[in-house]
């Protein structure tokens, strides 16, 4: 038999982070989601209505935790405005921002979900890694501890760990979704259903359960086929897309000679 | 009660797609895989040990279809070298040919199957876009039956078409991976499992199914957002990534600007 207490969690921040987190917190037992605040009126539509919304960030309830899901710029200076006692802790989940913004405070820490949030595309949190940052052993257990909750994927890095983490995802994940981009660019304009793409853009990262990114890789730049990269080239004048082929044909060329 | 004629098929070529074009022919009722003709004196030991093979590519048996799987350089030449007669089609299966490099045979085409293909990863056909071109209407008509047979989702496009298809692979599937090397190599030299970045991996691709990849673009570049892009490219300095970092991500400033 367990005994727990319910952990009481504040959102500041109504964006997709906020969004997609404020869905866990109410979905997981163990988790009390005590309200969210905001510049907004009110919270927006797609949030479950049974949140508590406030928009003054000087009035908060009392929390364990209050976790700051805002525009990278502005979390130590709202940080600055939210009164908490030394017992709550409080968060952001930034990638690419240091646990210094929050120095000011007693007990503060990062809890920084590794995934891509779009407020229409739901996510199954239980293999999202959570990376976790904390001023002291104690709040980093505390914030371990919610971590577990919410996934079962916790890792602890430093800011500059967690700033790599950032960097590694824009790569893994916007540049990613940007070649699909130029993809699809390419199709349409030769009158080709770009749906086509989608078994190949499921199986690229399906094969990285089975290979190695480097094993993974094939493809003309790869094989150095001259000839091949040629005419892509001609087919891809005047498009704009040139030189993004050109720079990345080229690192992946160099990475054959290092093989 | 159907009755049918099974169709015999030569491979020329033992690389990659020649390979998981056996397994998929030995595996579908109806084609019979006649042999396998290359260089090499003995079939890699990876092809199942059932197939006819030779190196003999003057003494073929008469087969339905030839497809020719080997370097896009070489389709032309090996393709006079083999003596067919009017009833059997001549195939190749390269993106970025033109059917024209067959035209010294009577009847000939194209069958390109559109996904990634390394030895040690098994793919299913079943869903795999079959790319189809054919000299006349009659050829196209038995490559087309050809392709329904190993997968359900067979297209008929012209060889600029067929070019513009494989450029968007490249993106799609070459690029993308170079995009995952990348994001390795950084979290490598910080310390960090490269394993926490298959979700993001998988959820990047399996969002597709429900957001355009407009739609799902998200990152500091969309957002224009100068001091996150300047702290990942401090942490880029020295690393060889700064320029692809930055070619990028100007790209998809600019496409924010376009939406």
């Amino acid at each position: 038999m367990y005994f727990y207490k319910v952990i009481n969690i504040t959102i500041v921040g109504t964006g997709n982070v906020a969004f997609h987190l404020s869905e866990i917190f109410l979905e997981r037992e163990g988790i009390n989601l005590m309200e969210i605040c905001g510049r907004k009126n009110n919270l927006p539509s797609y949030f479950n209505d049974k949140i508590n919304y406030s928009n003054n960030l000087s009035k908060l309830e009392k929390s364990d935790f209050y976790l700051i899901c805002i525009d990278d710029d502005q979390i130590e200076n709202i940080s600055k405005n939210i009164k908490i006692d030394k017992h709550s802790i409080i968060l952001h989940c930034s990638g690419s921002t240091s646990i210094n913004v929050l120095s000011n405070n007693f007990s503060y820490g990062v809890l920084y979900p590794l995934q891509t949030f779009s407020i229409n595309k739901s996510v199954n949190f239980n293999d999202i890694p959570i990376i976790v940052e904390g001023n002291s052993i104690e709040s980093l257990n505390k914030i371990k501890t919610l971590g577990l909750m919410i996934s079962d994927n916790v890792l602890k890095a430093s800011s500059k760990q967690r700033l790599a983490i950032h960097v590694s995802a824009v790569f893994t994940n916007n540049f990613t979704n940007y070649m699909r981009i130029v993809a699809d660019e390419i199709l349409k304009s030769n009158e080709i259903d770009t749906d086509i793409l989608n078994p190949l853009t499921l199986e690229t990262s399906n094969k990285l359960k089975y290979l190695s990114s480097k094993d993974a890789q094939t493809g003309p730049a790869l094989r150095n086929d001259l000839k091949t990269i040629k005419k892509h080239l001609n087919l891809l004048k005047g498009t704009g897309y040139e030189e993004i082929y050109k720079t990345i044909s080229s690192k992946i060329t160099k990475l054959n000679n290092e093989l």
